[in-house]
């Protein structure tokens, strides 16, 4: 018969099963991490009518969206997880007890320029905080302790987190006589980081008509160490800007309390974040190592999710990280922790005797104790046989013949130091189980070492 | 504005945070007794380029298949977790060490007609062993351990697994010269349990020339109690039947050993499973009080996984549980156990002053302790505070005022007895954990009583 070339489309993960347990310990960390905040999971269709996936209409991701009809039915692959829960919630309204604290980590799809790191296919992880009417500023504050509880669980140590608050950006704006320019000058001032001040004044004033004393005093703020400082001075010259240190001193005040280190976190003017539905907090990550990569997990403050579904008004906060493109990165880097455990069991079990009772029974023994137990009786020579423990990294052997049934006991033998001993099979179960919790508490993430 | 009416598409499950928390509970279950039997991870695209996923062609599914094209690339959706298997096993061949045991729960998708209980969008939870060449028996009387081992785990009591093998059945047609007519033999008596023996008699004789007499002689041999005593007799009538009795035989000696009770297996010679590709050793799962839904867990031995994409023969055996279906049978049967802790916290913390740092560093130490702790700030009245912990579920609330600040306690209140309780924070994290590890203990599945 012929053949069909198998291939995986570009622009699409599809992981070895070593990896892909490492990309499980990523997500399960998360997940955990998540719950323990009070987030609950959801879960929603992939696919959703085009008409109420794309409501809000327009924009960069239009062209990018895997779009067609089956049946009469136009329809569209999610392209991020925001619009879903929006949907979800506005539908829901009713059934859904607020503040409502959802975690979604979940397939999206955009059919962006195949380049290497970049994904057509990729997992978000989403946490958001969704208000009925009003919700807290504590919220906003608690988003960088989520994110700093995340990273750090994950192994990642050199991170920061960068915040800011959209109401002190469009309150100094105000002051500044830029109010008409605003959102063309938020956007300017995202690319700071890119393109410099030099290339951002001359944007500013050339493109935007922004007078160039305003343009200086504007980046001579942006780039003072401690805003919360130099922002004192501002006080009284515009209400929304008021307003906007109010919180972005809350914030930082209840950092300490929620545990983030000073080092962790920093308080960046320059951080805008394009989005136009962000109205208060913003943040951003950056590992910094490699400031390169960019933000590895980003979101802020809104004051209307769902606004193109309902009347009901339902401000919230929320982050998102793209987490195929991190694991890529992590990967790349050398970031990825080469002793976790990523073996598919914990011993394998091999039977020397032609009947296979006896071995069976020490797997499900094993099993109950808690531990994955393979049992193998392909036909093979007893070296083949370890070396498939080997190739696995699977940590221990438990041989059985013909002496050890005699006795009834097994023979342990530990995959990393070859010691093999004859004891009970609860004692083998004990002993893999020791070896095992000191290899489990690692975690997913270790970063290189540094010159 | 004008508001566009939020929906989901029919034939889409989305479910309220309770249930998507029992959802993810029998997900768990799954995940973590597959892994027991050292089965590894594995995630695949959900888009394939259209050539390869419909490499085999033709058949029931085709219509079905969500088919597009993005570019100039023909996509397809993929409609079962088998075919991406063959496609990743043949193209990383060379990387996979054999025995080759994966587990996959991902969705699937399937433009059905609409339909209660039928869905467009959903999970299928697969397990495969793959061997390179030659895969021993012994994986097949596996199988129905893990079946077993799985739905217990699950909650779920009354349910049998049904064994069959297909080189009896095609033995038993050629012993009784019904080669020719075997596959159209072998459609038709896997309707035996829908449309009873007579139908199925009239079918063979009628449509397909089997002589009277002997469609009696099949027909008898398929109903009888004790199917491998009754088929001792046909011994040496053809090699081929001789194969799959022992092969049969060998399964059936191994389920003790595997620790699966008597009445949760038979041998049923009326399991035939449509599909051409198995070739030993055939699977299906039935609830003992739900004949009606069919089986829910289904599979069998196949001697070549790949063959469209690769020379090299890779046989195997595997299972399927369609997860979403079986959700919502267990939903609408009443068999979801709602003592299943749901809530999205364990503790909710109530700070009762102005300054929150105090309920912000009980919060921090509660999820120290490990437990998952909400902290709410919203200003609302302390009824409704208290009823957001009610609504939510959440066993425990934690509350914070100037009394308890000032004597280094915190006041812990039971939610299911109302006891209210002023002690130290670690002794609420002691008392909370207590009282979770009687509840965690909970299947997802509790079987309704039976009259």
């Amino acid at each position: 018969m012929a053949k069909l070339k198998p291939r995986t489309l570009s622009g699409f993960m599809e992981l070895l099963p070593r990896r892909q347990v490492q990309m499980e310990r990523v997500m399960d960390t998360l997940r955990k991490t998540y719950a323990r905040y009070g987030f609950t999971p959801l879960d929603t269709p992939l696919i959703e009518a085009s008409e109420v996936l794309l409501a809000k209409g327009g924009g960069e991701t239009e062209k990018q969206i895997y779009r067609f009809t089956k049946g009469d039915t136009d329809l569209s692959l999610r392209f991020d997880l925001t619009v879903p829960l929006a949907k979800y919630v506005a539908l829901h309204q009713n059934e859904l007890t607020f503040p409502f604290r959802r975690f979604q980590i979940g397939k999206v799809y955009r059919g962006e320029r195949a380049q290497r790191g970049r994904f057509r296919e990729f997992y978000q992880a989403d946490i958001d905080v969704i208000g009925d009417g009003a919700l807290d500023i504590i919220n906003e504050a608690e988003i960088p302790a989520i994110i700093y509880e995340t990273f750090s669980a994950l192994g990642l140590k050199r991170f920061r987190i960068r915040l800011n608050n959209r109401k002190v950006l469009n309150g100094l704006f105000a002051a500044l006589g830029l109010e008409e320019q605003a959102g063309d000058v938020m956007r300017t001032i995202d690319k700071l980081e890119k393109i410099g001040p030099e290339k951002v004044k001359a944007i500013l004033v050339d493109d935007f008509g922004v007078p160039a004393g305003t343009a200086d005093q504007l980046l001579e703020l942006l780039a003072v160490e401690e805003p919360l400082e130099a922002l004192a001075g501002w006080k009284g010259k515009d209400a929304l800007l008021d307003k906007g240190v109010e919180e972005l001193e809350t914030v930082v005040k209840y950092l300490g309390a929620f545990g983030v280190p000073e080092d962790h976190y920093q308080v960046d003017l320059t951080i805008a974040r394009g989005l136009d539905y962000y109205t208060g907090t913003v943040y951003e990550t950056v590992m910094l190592d490699h400031p390169e990569i960019g933000s590895i997990c980003s979101g802020g403050r809104y004051d209307n999710l769902a606004e193109y579904y309902t009347d009901k008004q339902l401000p919230g906060v929320g982050i998102s990280i793209g987490l195929t493109r991190l694991f890529f990165v992590l990967e790349d880097q050398g970031y990825l922790n080469d002793d976790l455990l990523t073996a598919p069991a914990d011993v394998l079990v091999l039977p020397m005797t032609e009947d296979l009772s006896p071995a069976i029974a020490a797997a499900t023994a094993l099993r109950q104790a808690g531990l994955r137990a393979q049992l193998y009786t392909e036909n093979k020579k007893f070296k083949q046989k370890m070396s498939y423990a080997g190739k696995l990294g699977i940590p221990f052997v438990l041989l059985l013949g013909e002496d050890e049934i005699n006795q009834g006991k097994v023979s342990l033998k530990n995959m990393a130091d070859g010691v093999q001993t004859m004891c009970s099979v609860e004692e083998a179960a004990v002993e893999i189980a020791k070896t095992l919790v000191v290899g489990s508490a690692a975690a997913p993430i270790r970063e290189p070492e540094h010159g």
